[in-house]
């Protein structure tokens, strides 16, 4: 259940509250708003009567949740969840509010020269964030597996180089402590999104989490293992979508457009579209993006290489950095249509590894 | 194969051509382009020598195709199909160029009164193409199948009445001819996507045809069965992309983003796009429809009712008139960010009966 | 709602009940059985007082029935259906029953000596019904389509020589009448499985229906499809489970194996596996059609081709007559563990064209 | 590629070749036969020029590999793999050969009373293995997740006073070694399959695996995951159908059957099915259950539990042991007619904790 304070509710009156709940053997989680606080109860909430809470100091009604995520759901924060990522000292970026964010990068970490070149390519066409793979989840025991802590190193040259945040997968639990020294968003991959362990590490770790959906997840459990997150405190998820198994072929998976209006109606985590691996051939990646920014996806996660047919892995579905250029200014076109933005590319000087904006 | 002449080619050299073509057992498909002839051989390619072809008077190229579809391949038709429905008269509606058509009604024929009233609100708020159901697949027996013939009647009292054409399905090849009395562009349900008795009737009949995808098609068994109709000389093919079955529950089908570009690349047939049946839940229709635009759809059809309460069937998924009013509008402005454009609304006055723009 | 009279209920108590749903609006599906009638109220039900029915004469109870199917379910009809098909003369071959039927034959008619001599191997290997394409169902419109009529008349001298009961696809309602004056039982392919008109034309031509389940049917869709055959009071209708479409690529289609006990749980209509269509590749065809035997199935339906390389459709699928027997001698082992059978092959003399058993 | 020695080849050719190979930057994987040793050369197989190694001493040929599993494959180990688990002091479980394994027990370790209970009655029905979850991976984070190490040590304790090996999940790379502490068979469950951090944890481990298909991971995907697990020199993996996501909704998930014959033809290594999980209803289980070891399963794993409404999880598809009996029976009946055999109950007496067979 939800319980909603009034607005002149006191301290105590909040803190009676929890230690009621937490008598009753369930935890709690506060959203403390703007002049109103509301307490998400969590656990088994048949324990607790309903009416007795109504009767409490302070409250002024409480809600039941049928849903089987709370922290996640739009009932509990009817807001949209809004956060800044990155170096606040040279303002950070943005997630969830009126402009888009840009995520571009590699697939894979090639090299610590080859990433920084790319790195300010990016940014000079429009990417706001660097992505880019450094423990890659590959089919083949045999393939690459990822430049591993090397590549990691490299994302951290690249952020200081360019004053972008940094999001890249983590795989296993244990190198979540490591990971998080260099970089400022983790990425859950497709295969991890039901990785319970992974998922309670990241949430543990208080950094932001990138949740993509797994291949034939369905949207509630999503939602679900966002809540895994948000069970922990941490508040800061972005959900991303990159296409589910169906049936067609001609495309590598299939973007599920709906999903974005969904997620905006179920929950109040921001999403973003992967139109890459969604559609994993670099020809409709530009008009799978467009679409879902006029339906409303919060930012855009792509792969850009300088030499999409040189590419360590996923080559074929890479943008070359005037095309995702292109695809940017287009993608603003449309977010205005629809009332947003795309910001403008705000270049950090290449020279004497100096930050000029 | 197919055939490309030279700008100069002579009549009789496309005629010898066709000869020679079907001396060997195979059809042609001509498409007569501005200075250039382009000639299809459908049937087994295999038996005619392509070198034997290259070199016969006035050909310039002959281009084999691996591809299973030809007549509705891009190598065939280079630029976009673009053609007009209704009544000429009054400047008929024109699908596949600039300006996207816009498709809206009651998803069955309820009643005369209803249906023109009904179409007078889709005209008022953008409408250029009137859709309604006069014979409805129900997946019970036992359901409503629709006013059958009295509802083509009122299909077409309603088009009188607004000017604008008309799209219904057919179920039976038995009543093709029939239902071309009262209507302009026959629909194919996505239950009978691969119904070929069905497909050679209405590609026989020479009528403009909506074709939709079915509930697990895949876009290489779509185009086939455009090729269906289109093998009998009738060009005049919309596809429909209206969702696809995956896992997702929260939305009826899944709607197939990506569809939009990969038909866009594979084939020069128009495609519009139906929200309704993709998400079947009215609130998320909006979001997909600016999607499906943004993306690069040729037009969208969808469900209006002025009480969707009171629907006869699909009333879940239905717009009240004024919602579709909001939903133009956002898609223009999508669309005119693509550098297309969704025309204002004209309006027949409803008085007399007379017809007034 | 089912209405159960009591064993010892007189006609005119049944009379007048059926004039009773009947002024309703609703219409009766009769089942008369061992001294008890069932009565199947098919319309809209909330019409009539379940309780004012109840206390007519006779009734013994009223059943509620909230499955959108009456006829189809186990309710209405608690014993299985059992039904004869083919010559009774010389006995005739029963489905449903203890016994297994043994389909098989070649995907496409081929020829007139092709098909008696198969039919003939297919006998003596232990087949006994024999199945074969006329008019075929093909993705492009440009490949073979069938022989057609000539087809259907070599199946009817098939069946003069070899006694077998013949099953053939029909796919035109125009043409139901037409197939019936030459074969035994008509089949509904997966992708005409929701095609009503045909339903309704299968279905008012009395004559037993093979009906295949879609490609992405659910067993609900399936039941409402058979329910379209049953409500024209055509029982004999028999299901055939061919596999549907997932993500598997290794095999054409994934064989749903828990559709035989759900099907049985829920209906009492016989059902027959496919495993030919649903693994595509003949070294899987034993294996699946071995589990559906162990599952329940009462019956298989096998493509069998004398040199399935030089088969004209689906040849990667077909096994040799050699072969079907060994598949014919395993399956009837494991119908015997789980306490039915497989008949032994019942050759008919191939000399002088006489009956001879 | 596969490497395959001559029968007479010298311990010191081998080892040449193994030097070879190593120098060139590869992997070996060793499988010492009958008289025969095979090498797998794993890594970039391009590098090494197959000419070059087929002239050296006591090499009979060079098979290459266009599969990307090696380790896996039946080429690399044609020959079914068959292992022992458990306590070979009193006999261990064979996993492979000609007898099936029947693991059963219940979804969730719930008590150590209760465990030891249902452990007894499981193998007095049939049982061979014991399954049970300490550590559950449950779609909500305020769900029961299970006794953890509490459970870990009752399974030991159960497996003490029946002899009967133990199988149980693991979710957390971290807790692989606690695991192997208490139990025999390591279990991956679906949505973990491809968890590559824990699948290389378990390959590392040099424990049995049982591992699970995920919900639409493809046949190959599956052993690619297996094939992680192998590339460690771990070559004891089963591999567990448990049923695909599908458009059924009557069932939990889609059993595909054809994965028994497929994964046979394509791998020497056994395969188990999980009809509890596939189908989600008891009622279903048995005709399952049936289906697999008539298509060729290896065994059977079951949910058992002795008040199935009373299960804190999974229930609903729980069968009560006497139940279960009755399935080990009717699978044996059928693994007989299909040339194998199921154990008949070997009973431990439930006396002084003392083991007496």
């Amino acid at each position: 259940m939800i319980v909603v304070m009034q607005p002149q509710a006191k301290e105590e009156d909040v803190k009676a509250l929890i230690t009621r709940v937490e008598e009753a053997g369930c935890k709690v989680h506060l959203s403390v708003g703007v002049g109103r606080t509301v307490i998400g109860v969590i656990g088994d909430g048949t324990i607790i009567d309903a009416r007795q809470i109504s009767r409490m100091e302070g409250v002024e009604n409480v809600v039941p949740i049928s849903k089987p995520y709370k922290a996640a759901s739009r009932e509990f924060h009817p807001g949209d969840t809004v956060f800044t990522v990155g170096d606040v000292a040279i303002g950070g970026v943005t997630i969830g509010g009126n402009e888009l964010v840009m995520i571009a990068g590699p697939c894979s970490v090639e090299g610590r020269t080859h990433l920084i070149e790319l790195a300010h390519a990016c940014q000079e066409a429009g990417a706001t964030i660097l992505r880019g793979g450094a423990y890659k989840p590959r089919t083949s025991p045999y393939a690459f597996q990822g430049l591993q802590e090397e590549g990691l190193r490299y994302l951290a040259e690249a952020r200081e180089a360019t004053g972008m945040p940094v999001v890249t997968e983590v795989l296993d639990p244990a190198l979540v402590p490591l990971t998080c020294q260099y970089v400022d968003i983790l990425q859950i991959g497709a295969r991890n999104m039901q990785n319970y362990a992974l998922l309670n590490a990241v949430g543990k770790s208080g950094y932001p989490v990138l949740l993509k959906r797994s291949f034939s997840g369905t949207i509630l459990e999503w939602l679900m293992c966002a809540e895994y997150i948000l069970s922990h405190g941490n508040n800061r998820v972005i959900l991303c979508e990159r296409g589910i198994r169906a049936n067609e072929t001609e495309t590598r998976n299939t973007f599920d457009l709906s999903a974005i209006p969904v997620i905006k109606q179920l929950s109040h985590l921001p999403i973003v579209a992967d139109p890459s691996h969604a559609t994993g051939k670099w020809e409709y990646v530009g008009a799978v993006a467009r679409g879902a920014v006029a339906a409303g996806a919060d930012g855009l996660m792509i792969e850009v290489h300088p030499q999409p047919d040189m590419a360590w892995s996923d080559g074929r579905q890479s943008l070359k950095p005037e095309r995702f250029a292109q695809l940017v200014r287009e993608a603003r076109l449309v977010a205005q249509a629809v009332g947003r933005d795309v910001p403008r590319p705000r270049v950090r000087q290449r020279v004497n590894g100096q930050v000029q904006m």
